[in-house]
């Protein structure tokens, strides 16, 4: 196996495809606006349909608007190694967060393909619709996994974002009515690797050139309602004032307080509040928050959410108020495959790495959706100064090219054939 | 004294005249819509300028809008004695906040009149105007007591408010640039006396007929901002969270724990909170607060100020956060005159009035201008269920007409020809 050891990614056609990536919706700040659906993103996606079509893959546009290249296995039927990635980007946000996986899984297929080695599972690239949000996070991957309700079933599209939503899957040639239809048949799928930045700054902290993610936390948001009563604040005596904003503002400091007291791992944030009806002299009637949790552990996430509402429910009690919680999205919290981390950490001996370290994942990605139905695994590479969503986020470019060689024999170890 | 002592307000007349006023801005939920210097509100001034002609004083319309009407005394020169009014409402406001100290008024000055009463002051009874706040709380009081700062001067009034102001001001025939002129001697005047409803529910509950008030309470708005920084929510490590909302939250338990614990009249309300970016997943970069606080002892007003704007500073330093800390208005806590308290339980006693007490205001007057100035005094009625700027605002009429009977014999007092 001397010749597969030694299979490497191209740097300087990496390096092209990077650069020629990063003037779609190059913004003059040095970043990327591609969002989801928008006509950069659309000629993002022409790019990347040409790129395939230079290597002689067949191209797959599915009914989510998931763009794909298929590498074909030796025999037939066989099943499909997936390499995921994506092309949008948020508003003005960075050039890697939106292409890493991209072009190095082009590398993937090209290398292999040079190499003349045919692989006993299908090998798909696919470009994910929707990962940073702009109409609905991780649409893309949802739809692919036979996890996104049919629009009319689907609670968080509210009339005013699924028109514009709506709109914007039409003008990109999809249609609303049949994106669940890009659901595929897990019994179809062998496997799911990804290569993204890691958005954050402990790879970088550490001096590590590459992280193995062993799972990826798990997030719930939340609308949490407080109501009370207005009233003149002068005039209303303390025993009668029901003040919405003073038991929002109790849960919020509370819940920090046992965020910090549980220290293990969980994330809790208030992002917005809207108070009414807003006077400096009126008592608020209603504080409305909107909030988020996390923890790489769904049990402990379950607890988290649970402890959460109780105390939501203890304040408002405090305060003579009543409370709503609703939970508005929940991405569980997963573990990668350890068949994957092992095929991800043989193929880091083979390339050379040997500063790399296992990780959890603090953000969302595909893997989060894939990995409930097939062994799946990540690999990140570091963001200096951990910034990210954001012109200045940087990694440096031999961790790029050494992801891309991890992510290579990745593959060919998850396929059978590697040198791991 | 006999025929003094036996003078009474002519109750039919008194019901005339608030049944009149209380059909110009009337609304079909049965309350009163008179914002100052709007249409209906120029319409009231207009029914009260006939009814002052009516009776044939002189009608003084001042710089400021403020609209009088003057019985002469008996000598001249003279000192002038105010009874104070207003016939402005908020939007869809009730019909005796707005009508009661304008129609006992009235009574005043006819009976006085019709007794053939020559008194040793001038009596003017004022209508003033905008004390709701529509445009500046207190707008006329402030005038005439020479507390407003010509426009140019007034910080409060930014540019978006300013032009507002400025237009009703002209619609109503009056320059903003000579309001400040409307600005009494305090060596004319020899006193002011106010008839108001209580707005509050302490009179009612107590079962008293009058409230006695010995003071109103100070109050100060302010803005506070705090300051951190926005980062992901998910990737931000604890120890480089600076979170503007949670430092927000923080002050708002804690300074409403500390009116717990003064335990002595002190009054805090945070009416809004603005929070930027504002997104689920993002930490709070600014938090907005809208707070005011109140007291009526002007020391422990000013000390309470100070004791908030510590606790804000103590709170912003925890959360390694800026907090910038504007106050935007102050109306000072002042007492009433001994010598009016004095007037007015001696009138009570005149009238046969056994239930009344002696408060504290929680609420703004046109006192609190005056007082500093001359010999001030404010009587109230009871407020059923303590409910005032709404519709539902209602005072029992035998009220009404005890008070209107009481500030009758207090004016006479006050003029030194009382019974009392």
């Amino acid at each position: 196996m001397r010749e597969i050891s030694g299979l490497r990614v191209n740097e300087a056609r990496l390096r092209e495809d990077f650069e020629a990536l990063a003037e779609i919706g190059a913004t003059a700040s040095g970043g990327i606006s591609r969002v989801a659906l928008s006509y950069t993103d659309l000629v993002a996606r022409a790019w990347f349909a040409n790129r395939l079509d230079d290597i002689g893959v067949p191209v797959i546009d599915d009914e989510a608007g998931n763009l794909s290249g298929v590498l074909s296995a030796d025999r037939s039927p066989a099943p499909t190694l997936v390499i995921g990635g994506h092309m949008d980007s948020v508003p003005n946000g960075g050039r890697y967060d939106s292409s890493v996986g991209i072009i190095a899984g082009l590398e993937c297929l090209r290398v292999i393909q040079e190499a003349g080695i045919r692989l006993p599972v299908n090998l798909e690239l696919v470009n994910f619709t929707d990962q940073a949000g702009t109409w609905h996070a991780m649409f893309g991957s949802k739809c692919f996994a036979g996890k996104f309700e049919r629009f009319d079933a689907n609670e968080r599209l509210d009339t005013n974002e699924m028109s514009a939503f709506r709109a914007a899957l039409t003008r990109a040639g999809l249609k609303p009515s049949e994106v669940h239809l890009a659901a595929r048949d897990p019994q179809t799928l062998a496997g799911f690797l990804e290569l993204h930045i890691e958005q954050g700054g402990r790879l970088a902290q550490a001096g590590d050139q590459i992280g193995v993610v062993t799972g990826i936390i798990g997030r719930s948001t939340y609308d949490v309602m407080f109501q009370g009563e207005a009233g003149h604040s002068g005039t209303t005596p303390p025993g009668k004032r029901r003040d919405a904003l003073l038991g929002a503002a109790d849960f919020i400091t509370k819940a920090h307080e046992m965020i910090r007291q549980l220290d293990n791992g969980s994330i809790f944030n208030c992002g917005n509040i809207t108070v009414e009806p807003g006077a400096f002299n009126v008592i608020p009637r209603t504080a409305h928050l909107t909030t988020e949790c996390r923890h790489p552990d769904e049990a402990t996430l379950s607890q988290l959410e649970a402890d959460l509402e109780a105390l939501a429910r203890h304040c408002a009690h405090r305060h003579q108020l009543t409370v709503t919680v609703r939970r508005r999205i929940h991405m569980p919290a997963v573990s990668m495959s350890p068949q994957a981390i092992i095929a991800i950490e043989r193929a880091l001996h083979t390339v050379g790495v040997s500063r790399h370290s296992r990780l959890i994942s603090f953000a969302g990605h595909h893997a989060q959706l894939l990995s409930p139905l097939v062994p799946a695994g990540m690999i990140f590479v570091p963001s200096v100064d951990g910034i990210s969503h954001n012109p200045k986020e940087f990694t440096e470019w031999q961790d790029v090219v050494a992801g891309a060689n991890a992510l290579l024999h990745s593959v060919l170890n998850m396929a059978g054939v590697g040198a791991g």
